[in-house]
């Protein structure tokens, strides 16, 4: 069974996509074609849409689901007239919100995801140089101003989780990987001691670390099982030894990852 | 006037949090303390949370907003014994949609952010490697793999930008920075000149270029704003010349920016 879904704004289109691909995860039976239209701001693009969304009703024999938080009241009317399932995000909530709250709200566009509303935009932007400047072990002198640093062997996931803390959360991560030198001095290296308190650890099933290895160097000692076993082993062991907190990051996404970081080390993410 | 707000999750969290961001950033008079509170999936945790939010009801004297995506029942009854006003997304919205899909729901936990249920989670990480990798002009030979090249002066919002269409839509995105050099010889250098389909230009007003060069390199010739003037200029004239869209990116993020060249390059961004 397939059903057309999408997701309308007149900002980014962010709020309704991530609610709405929130909602249609949990029917696991249905195939879902997804489509997002942002900056649907006028009401001739409004109109343009509802031919959109009436085509797919009449393709699939099923009216679309159609998630909105679109402000402007001209442009929902115009929206509404479609053949679509209307999940209206803000009137369902703003309203009560607005008496609860005992204030109006201001029914402006895109304010969520604007660099006006978001007081730590530039942080955030700052924290993405400084992940990608302290990529990989490049430099260690930048440390002082990290707020964590992700250690772990090569490939288990730590650059895209460094990127997402930045970028998401404006959180400075860098990001070391342990070689075999350091498991053979059976301790951490100086840049890596001296900021102890920072250190979070990233591990990984080895198998799953020898697929991703051999994409990289097919057919190398670096991504054979037993070599990737043994950095595997002996940096579980080093964590365990010096008492820094970890991850294993198989099975979980970025995202997932990040907040079990956050969680584990009592950092409160910066909110706009 | 203050109010604490929750968005408390058994999984990640980012669904309540995006939401509520979006609904909360309507009231502008009012100034919220945000508190992510992810992973509550035992009763004990929930009964933990009704301590913090019933703590903050009483210093605040008002009570505080809750955003819950929290799908278990037992926990999601605990919670709603808290002193706060719940907005309980997935309960308003589920049961609705259910209806309309003839579907049961799975009620299952944390799906929209895990791997198992992100098919493109490796696109989106692969294309983090793939912006990293051609960062800065670094390399060209990689631009047949690539989806998108960002074009522009340097500081203009390239890198950033790339990472975000990376990480959250799997775009391949490559950038590179446009020099005086390219200036004077009023053309398009050869590796962009074979893939100008791929060209998406990014500028930015002189002042603002100016401030931002000026914290990288104080007093220089680069941060002058004649200097930045200058090479915005020349780089506008030259995506006019050469027929490349392009998107001022002063005052918007990297989530509007990202938003505006897909909906102008007529990309479909790939979700889940």
């Amino acid at each position: 069974m397939k059903r057309t879904a999408f997701f309308i704004s007149d900002g980014t289109g962010i709020t309704a996509e991530t609610l709405g691909q929130s909602l249609l995860s949990q029917f696991e039976n249905i195939e879902f074609i997804k489509l997002i239209r942002p900056y649907v701001d006028t009401v001739e693009k409004a109109r343009n849409m509802v031919q959109q969304i009436n085509a797919a009703a009449e393709r699939d024999g099923e009216r679309p689901i159609i998630f909105d938080t679109v402000v402007n009241r001209e442009i929902r009317a115009e929206l509404a007239s479609c053949n679509g399932y209307m999940i209206d995000i803000f009137a369902t909530f703003l309203a009560p919100l607005e008496q609860e709250l005992g204030d109006g709200s201001s029914y402006s566009v895109g304010k969520s995801h604007s660099i006006q509303h978001n007081h730590h935009y530039q942080d955030r932007i700052d924290a993405v140089h400084f992940a990608m400047d302290n990529d990989d072990g490049a430099r260690t002198q930048q440390y002082d101003n990290a707020d964590i640093i992700l250690v772990g062997v090569s490939r288990c996931g730590k650059t895209p989780t460094c990127i997402y803390l930045a970028l998401q959360y404006g959180i400075r991560a860098a990001n070391y990987p342990l070689t075999e030198d350091d498991m053979e001095r059976l301790q951490l290296p100086p840049a890596l001691k001296q900021h102890k308190e920072k250190l979070f650890g990233l591990t990984i099933e080895p198998e799953r670390l020898a697929s991703i290895r051999e994409q990289r160097r097919p057919n190398s000692r670096y991504a054979s099982f037993a070599q990737c076993e043994f950095e595997v082993r002996e940096v579980e062991n080093l964590f365990r030894r010096e008492n820094i907190s970890y991850v294993n990051s198989t099975t979980f996404s970025v995202e997932e990852i990040s907040a079990k970081i956050l969680v584990q080390m009592g950092i409160e993410r910066r909110l706009k």
